[in-house]
């Protein structure tokens, strides 16, 4: 199998998944109990916390553990959006986040808060100006992705953090940070945002582990109640093994950013000059984008009609767009204002550390063997 | 270690670390994506679903994975009750429930709901009556501990159930079974509730997964939002590890009830046995109790003293309360109106499918050595 859908999930390192076996087998205590072996388990899992908040250069005690980016972005953006209603009714995203944001500023739509949507320009980008513009007094909240996952657009959270704060001072930046965490080197004690979410499953750990940054001192609200772990704002019995594989899979990626990059940038080269030999590929991602996240459309052909066949023929995984999409017509391409023939022949094709140059060609390869297979789709 | 805090977490059984781990090598591709390895996550993922539904008699699709009981608790209650508040703002709970049910319903309070809490009798029960009785045309929602997590006492969920739906068949009963999953037999299609929580964690599987029935039809806001998996109301990539995992240890804990339930009743009978040979512990559990889960009073003698010395001194783990409170004052003792002496010398010792006699009789040998080597607390 060749896998180049590393947007949506990554495998599992083994070491990050030895990690795991090894503590179920021997670090099963809660971490609240007062026992010593209580203790132990909540020992591990602050040396676990003071590991992944190093990877933004965090504090340990800014580091919260959750079940995946999704609830990350959920408590982020409910905890602060509530904690600040009083003043603050008016909240800014982007027209392209991911639905774990886009469906929490819905909701808070529907309990009265003012959402402020900057779509993306056609080119795919966000313009950061039109964003710390939209910023006034009544903002509470600047809410933007860090790395596009359908395009790989990438905005300049410094530029718009500290414009948005020189606006508004009172303003939380929050960032989501799924597609560029431990990919892009982010530093938070320079970077003026107040929170960030992330999850493992996009760096080599399991799924069903994510975590939020949380500058210290910020003022958040706890939707999410129960037992009051993680510092009360996400409640649960803390997933120590998951915890600890987490903690893992930042160990191997931290010191490997820089030699990732340099390689996905080799893939990502190869790949748009391997597409120049097929007059019908477009490239839907933006001049600035990640360069291990590729979309283009192969026109005249259906997205799921090409992704059986690189699937079925090839063994090759791709995606027609983000994995929770299931098919539906993709959120970020329409709101970039594409033609529908481009939306429905899109492909989105994501880099992760463990593809090599031949996986690029045998991608290339496939997209030749279905341009001689499969019909054209009729007009 | 004797470990004689299982109503906290419970050791992971090896062989549900086993599937675990071959999981996070074989299985690793998201379920939502439309590519073959895709689908077979999802099919794994689908034939987990049906393992851990046959448990409680509930359809497949009834079945929603989550990361915690606390999550599940979470999800049933702000949903059901937000997609009910049009006509029924009024809900009923106890005053002894788990912090994971009581702070949700702490904030529909604050979101202008009315909740009605019925207080334990003297005896750590919960009058059934009472609860019914409390029912009426604006109630939308019942929420009750099928066992208490602190004492072991039991509420007769049929009774409720039954009893509620007579009064106002609109009323969704909400049950936390936390602490009752495959050890009392629960069978949904002949219990008339819509809606129950448990965990992995109290059944010999890992921290980190949860799970929640919901009866087919019932409206449910979904608060928690975003990609839209576990049909709309528990977004995020799912944990397709742990959930082979939890259906793991359904599959073995299951045919065990029977056996299981016989052993703990005569582990908690040889331990109120032996705790009549000390003139100063008296039992705070009601008559009407689990026999995994014993609350006791050793007079005299502070919890937290106690707890130390036996993990301490003989290795042996009990708790002072629920594992979340963390010292703090017993909430369920507190609301039984006991004196402060007792509460501040409670133990709760909690039966687990690995303990022996031989843990009971090492038990009851440390509470002897306490009393000889310890200082009583001086009034």
């Amino acid at each position: 199998m060749i896998y180049l859908d590393n947007a949506a999930t990554t495998p599992v390192n083994p070491e990050v998944a030895k990690v795991i076996y090894d503590s179920m087998l021997t670090t099963f205590a809660n971490p609240s109990s007062l026992y010593s072996a209580g203790a132990k388990s909540e020992a591990e899992m602050n040396r676990a916390r003071t590991t992944v908040a190093a990877c933004i250069n965090a504090k340990p005690n800014e580091m919260y553990f959750t079940a995946s980016a999704s609830e990350s972005n959920n408590i982020a953006i409910y905890g602060m959006a509530l904690a600040r209603k009083n003043w603050g009714k008016k909240l800014i995203t982007t027209g392209y986040e991911h639905p774990a944001v886009r469906y929490p500023f819905e909701f808070l739509r529907e309990q009265g808060f003012e959402i402020v949507y900057i779509d993306p320009e056609s080119d795919g980008t966000i313009d950061e100006n039109k964003v710390i513009d939209a910023v006034d007094k009544q903002t509470s909240m600047v809410c933007l992705i860090h790395v596009n996952n359908e395009t790989g657009a990438i905005v300049d959270i410094e530029k718009v953090a500290k414009g948005v704060k020189a606006k508004n001072s009172r303003t939380v930046v929050h960032i989501d940070a799924t597609q560029s965490f431990l990919k892009y080197p982010i530093d938070v004690k320079k970077l003026p945002i107040d929170s960030l979410s992330f999850s493992a499953q996009k760096i080599n750990g399991p799924k069903g582990i994510g975590g939020l940054y949380l500058k210290s001192g910020t003022n958040i609200k706890a939707v999410f109640a129960g037992g009051g772990q993680e510092g009360g704002i996400r409640s649960g019995t803390e997933n120590i093994h998951y915890i600890q594989g987490l903690a893992k899979a930042c160990e191997i990626m931290r010191p490997e950013m820089a030699k990732h990059m340099a390689m996905y940038k080799k893939l990502h080269d190869r790949l748009l000059d391997g597409l120049k030999q097929f007059d019908n590929a477009v490239i839907n991602s933006p001049e600035n984008r990640a360069p291990f996240t590729v979309n283009i459309s192969f026109l005249g052909y259906r997205s799921e009609t090409l992704l059986h066949f690189l699937d079925q023929t090839c063994g090759i995984c791709v995606s027609s767009g983000s994995a929770c999409s299931k098919g539906n017509r993709s959120h970020t391409l329409s709101h970039m204002h594409l033609s529908n023939d481009r939306i429905d022949s899109a492909l989105r094709i994501s880099f992760g550390v463990q593809n090599t140059e031949s996986d690029v060609d045998a991608l290339l390869d496939g997209l030749k063997l279905a341009k001689e297979k499969l019909q054209k789709v009729k007009r």
